[in-house]
């Protein structure tokens, strides 16, 4: 049960060789990824601005396949999986209005103690994100 | 007639001081007048991806009254006005769910021919939009 | 004795239309402001990251004259002036390396408590800063 | 003989989670790409403004070891490397001034015409690129 999410393609993600500056199709991925976070309940502004616990990105891959112009529609099928009790990592494919893969996407996460940047064990609500659009 | 439009504040729209990112909340404006666009029919890689036509801005003012937050949702009220026949203005206001105002911004644009960056006319697809979402 | 910074235009800073995103050019003078704190030995990890002191901006205002290419080199010259005991703004002037105005703009900025979001007085630094490239 | 850049992260890069925000690590690594062409006398504006040739990119991935805060002084190390007539890749390297290893990264480009999107043979100039900062 993959999380599906739909985005148009604003002028501020494309740059002069007229369509979307890649770095900013990652930034779509992680777009869809908040996005299945508030679906799944969970407060975002509390999980970003948290001085005891954070997620941050510790890999990104991603293949681009077709460009993107302004104003293209773009559906967003994300899949997270858990790698352990402190990681998880998502797949992305991005799809044209006629299922046309336009590019896909890995990222992977690790929850930490940001003071530190020690380890932590994934809380509750993720690993019931992870259950809600987890394979 | 004002044209209306919800957005949901995006980590990348942040940063390090914990809120919006101010040229962030002028571009969130942006995002607004390209869905006012795309309501009107208007094809935005054709207007944007365009060697004969182009719509830039050429001055911008906003005042931000209060933070905004990663997950926080907005409604953005834009009027466009016509100045002459090669320019016009629109105005912003963002309210939070509860309708106090976040943020208002003006923008003001004209049409010219980026070759030569010379004046044109507006196009009657722009002047339908303009009366479509004008006071 | 104003601050002066030169800014080489980065793929990411342009659009579809072929020159820097309007909003980007904003940014483009927020980035001279660090330079310019920085360069009186603020430590801009500790003024940013800081949970008992923010300075947000306020009001923006900006014109654009000329059209920003990839690549572009641009000297961002800046002056900032105290308003009161709480408060500063900030000119900017992008010139061309032919000294050919492109675009102005000013910023409000105004201290506070970031929980509260109450105002604070200036600190020490930031009036020796004012007073080291203020008018 | 690869090319070295150095950088200073900017507020408009970091998020709310305090750091730089992951996508943003990778359009860093396009700066110093972009530096590169300039320090080989490529004419950026003439490169990506070009209805005759473009390059984009096909893949990329990052591995992200440790957080960069505003204000962090980072050198980027990148190497391209020829694939073959028509594509080559670029690995960087993220060093803090102590030559800690803060981020790798790895991208992948093709030369095509862009209105057919077809693939062309790289420029003499790229290829001059190339041997001036290759392996």
């Amino acid at each position: 049960m993959s999380f599906s999410y739909e985005y148009t393609i604003q002028l501020r993600d494309t740059d002069a060789a007229g369509v979307v500056y890649f770095a900013n199709i990652i930034s779509i991925c992680h777009v869809a990824y908040e996005a299945s976070l508030i679906a799944a309940n969970i407060n975002l502004k509390l999980l970003v601005n948290n001085q005891e616990f954070a997620v941050p990105i510790t890999h990104v891959s991603a293949d681009f396949f077709k460009p993107l112009y302004c104003g293209d529609r773009v559906i967003i099928h994300l899949t997270p999986r858990s790698i352990d009790s402190c990681r998880f990592e998502i797949k992305y494919q991005l799809l044209s209005p006629e299922s046309l893969v336009i590019a896909t996407a890995v990222t992977k996460h690790i929850t930490i103690a940001p003071q530190t940047r020690k380890r932590r064990e994934l809380t509750v609500s993720l690993n019931q994100w992870l259950s809600q659009w987890g394979e």
